[in-house]
């Protein structure tokens, strides 16, 4: 009786011991019990008894995914190519698991046409100006939609924005212009002053 | 007469206990007894008696289905190239299994004759201004065909517009004319602003 | 006599069991008894007595059949390449394999020689305008012709057309030319203006 004890021992033991897990302080583990989803547990060692149990790990880290560039028309129809960077983080492991195929594929593609056609409703200096503005519009269309997959989206950055060679042209142009009105305002404005003086003078004289 | 029971009692056990199968929280089977459809089941522990029942298992979860790149010649005659992004989910997993044959691949084939019907229909300034309205129109007609596939479209978005070469040039001049024409009016503006002092510089003097 | 009985009755067993098959919710067989069809069976459990009985599955799923591309000449003489979809099931099996040796081959053969004769009788605008309308003739002519194979096609769907590539510049050059008339408008606006402003300063000296 005493010898068939031993390895029956052995086989519980085994068993119970292959059911531990260890998940690292940012990362938790969806939990599927005959398949039922229990919730998310850890972080820590958590236990997930063999063949009843199933688990599927996510990061909580905050995740940089980057927005591959871009083609994108702008409202003043000027093509441009534009990429970004994007910060999200999965806060509710249970929905980013259930409720999508592959979260990270997902989200990046939402980015990449949410940022087609939000550019495409803006015009290229409202673009290089507002850049802080576009950003929060981006962030917030994405969000909402990534909300029902349990990812927040803390931020959308820095489109760097690649315009067409005689489009350069044209902006410096434009600049210049500005800078030599002012020049010109100036000029004038000193003329002004000064005659201002010499009639002064000329009073005085 | 006992030991005759044990093997037949093992060989019933293999049988029930072969039957078992887990589906996981986003997961349905559908059930074939003898080949008649009873239905979906799941998620958690199902039961299919070995030899009598089958299943095929279809995931619920959204997908983000790539549409790839598609020629389109636009109503103005303009050919560009375009893609897509679509999200759909199966909602009725007996119909997506019966209705048809991959209900993915279908789907995949219907968004892209919907894309080139479409944008074939619509002047390229449409396309690029309203997106909005035409991702809505887009996902309205897909949906409303693949519902008797059980299958909900929730949304279509951001074409990424590709015109050829030729096309992008003269749409960088017309952005560029405008530019130049905002130049130019802040050079003759400079001038008048110039002239204005320099009149009353004049008149001081 | 009682130890004979027993293999006599296992072969007849064997022999009752093995006729025995399974058709899912969407199949039917097409039943052959001694080669004379009987009509289709199915779905669920039928039974076909071995050597007599022979069977012929058929599944009554939508099937999105593609096109492959196809080389036409429009009414205008124009070469185009030209890829669609077709959405077909089967509606009577026996027809189905008793009237057409291959009935997928066979449909898809129907589709491309009416795609492109069809096509070949439209003109090239009218072939980017109206693809409801071409599409609406080619499911009508296949459907019709199908009909006898047992065969429904549902829809034929968004024509892929890809012009030859000095076509493909000659339409760019068009839709260009729509863009530079308005760069132009834009610029000689802009000279106006700039003008109406020297002017102005003029006077004001």
């Amino acid at each position: 009786m005493g010898d068939a004890l031993v390895p029956i021992l052995a086989i519980v033991g085994v068993y119970l011991f292959s059911g531990l897990r260890v998940l690292r302080e940012y990362e938790r583990a969806v939990y599927f019990f005959l398949g039922r989803s229990w919730g998310s547990k850890g972080p820590g060692l958590i236990y997930l008894p063999p063949l009843f149990a199933r688990m599927q790990k996510v990061s909580l880290r905050v995740v940089a995914l980057d927005i591959p560039p871009q083609d994108v028309i702008t409202r003043d129809n000027i093509s441009i190519k534009v990429n970004a960077v994007l910060y999200m983080r999965v806060i509710d492991p249970v929905k980013a698991v259930i409720g999508v195929e592959n979260y990270l594929y997902a989200t990046s593609q939402l980015a990449q046409t949410t940022l087609r056609s939000v550019l495409g409703e803006t015009e290229m200096d409202e673009l290089l100006m507002n850049r802080e503005k576009i950003n929060a519009i981006l962030k917030n269309i994405i969000d909402s939609r990534t909300e029902s997959w349990g990812i927040e989206v803390s931020a959308v950055e820095g489109e760097d924005v690649d315009p067409p060679p005689g489009m350069k042209r044209a902006m410096a142009r434009q600049g210049g212009a500005g800078r030599r009105r002012r020049a010109q305002g100036v000029d004038a404005g000193g003329e002004v002053h000064a005659s201002e003086k010499r009639a002064l003078a000329a009073r005085i004289i």
